[in-house]
């Protein structure tokens, strides 16, 4: 194990990261419990020869929430060889862990960096499967509603959550004192044809269960049982029981982060 | 169980069914072995209330193999009540099997009708993701190829194979004087974009590990190891050592089936 010298420029390791989320626990490290985090410590110890190093990541996905551009980066103070091998690392971690995980780029960024505290925005996707049947191909991946959606007022549904607003409504409590304030940039559905349907969200950060909560309230507007009109109403309450549904996990994924 | 009155119409029980093949050991029942056939039955006999019944296919996939399109038949002379509440049935299949087995369509037809013996033609759509890195959401359907592979080589190579030929280099044995000749009606490379490939291929009927092996060899035509010229060769040699290597199952999908 290297150790830099002093006067070196700190440089940061930073990962961006594609999973399949289907069989893991989620993100964050837990014991006893196989998360993206406790794969990918372990795989980038055996190929960095170093101990098992914390990491920060961008988005902490849910139990079956997957991600295409997750970032993650090493702590800025970990003894990293200056010298390493980027391209090597992505891809010996990747022989380990892929398919379901994949290095899909590895750089030395100068330091300090913090894939959580630098990120400016997060993209969510989330996407869904409307039609009579299931979908065997689309299953680990959208959310199925068989009922007919009406796009129209999806979009209607949306509109509102744009702009910076308190959305303790959408959220699961987080740590106390923690605030529930975010700001939305961006929020679109897209017709894909065939019944597939997504929602795009971006905001500069999202609380926890955001986007599924946003997703579930609209399915709701989608099928007529709640007006496009009552979201500003639901948004002001900033009560988590005034919401509706939750939508399910495997349809959403974190698409990318903005630095 | 109803018995057919002897002067009723004879209809037999048509179904359209897509599957992920990926934890199936192919569509054909075999005992202490899960397959496709074999989960298919068991869900129609308790939805039909009747003793379980062979099926008939329109193409009997491998182990791994998806069907997006796969038609399957009650043979003819099955005891059915000719009152059928078809949707119901394909709601019940699709209930007890669904996400990985769905049930897309139901239709009484006119009788005689063998999903087998009546096609007319069968389409299969092979997908190939061709990137550095592999892709955890196409894991389960695509072939992955990280050298970079030539279209315009993969469209050269896929010409020869169009018209009337004996595929016996590109099939694995058939039952003892099965015979080999088949009409490929199309062949074509489809560039998806985001290095996903697509060959689609139509032929009256396939023998065994037609299309994985033409895909196969076919990869070595767009990695520059086989030249296009070469395929016709192939073809005449008549001899399953004179082929290349044998795409991998997951890539393979049987689309549809004409009748």
């Amino acid at each position: 194990m290297n150790q830099l010298p002093l006067e070196a420029p700190r440089r940061v390791l930073k990962l961006t990261v594609a999973y399949d989320g289907t069989d893991f626990h989620g993100f964050a490290a837990q014991p006893e419990t196989r998360t993206v985090e406790g794969v990918l410590r372990e795989a980038l110890a055996r190929v960095l020869r170093v101990d098992e190093l914390p990491l920060v990541c961008a988005g902490r996905t849910d139990a079956g929430v997957h991600a295409w551009g997750q970032v993650v980066s090493l702590p800025g103070d970990s003894d990293l060889d200056v010298d390493l091998d980027v391209e090597r690392i992505a891809h010996a971690v990747t022989r380990q862990l892929g398919p379901e995980v994949v290095v899909r780029d590895a750089s030395l960024v100068d330091g300090p960096f913090d894939a959580r505290r630098d990120a400016k925005w997060r993209a969510y996707r989330y996407t869904i499967v409307n039609r009579p049947a299931p979908d065997p191909f689309l299953a680990r991946t959208a959310w199925w509603i068989p009922e007919p959606l009406d796009l129209s007022l999806l979009r209607l549904g949306a509109d509102p959550f744009l702009g910076e607003h308190d959305f303790a409504t959408f959220c699961r409590k987080g740590p106390p004192g923690s605030t529930t304030m975010r700001r939305v940039l961006d929020a679109n559905w897209l017709d894909l044809g065939d019944g597939v349907l997504r929602f795009d969200i971006t905001a500069t950060a999202f609380c926890w269960r955001m986007v599924r909560s946003i997703v579930g309230t609209l399915v709701d507007v989608g099928l007529g049982r709640i007006r496009p009109g009552e979201i500003l109403g639901l948004l002001r309450a900033r009560d988590r029981d005034a919401a509706g549904r939750v939508g399910a996990p495997q349809g959403l994924c974190l698409w990318e982060v903005g630095y």
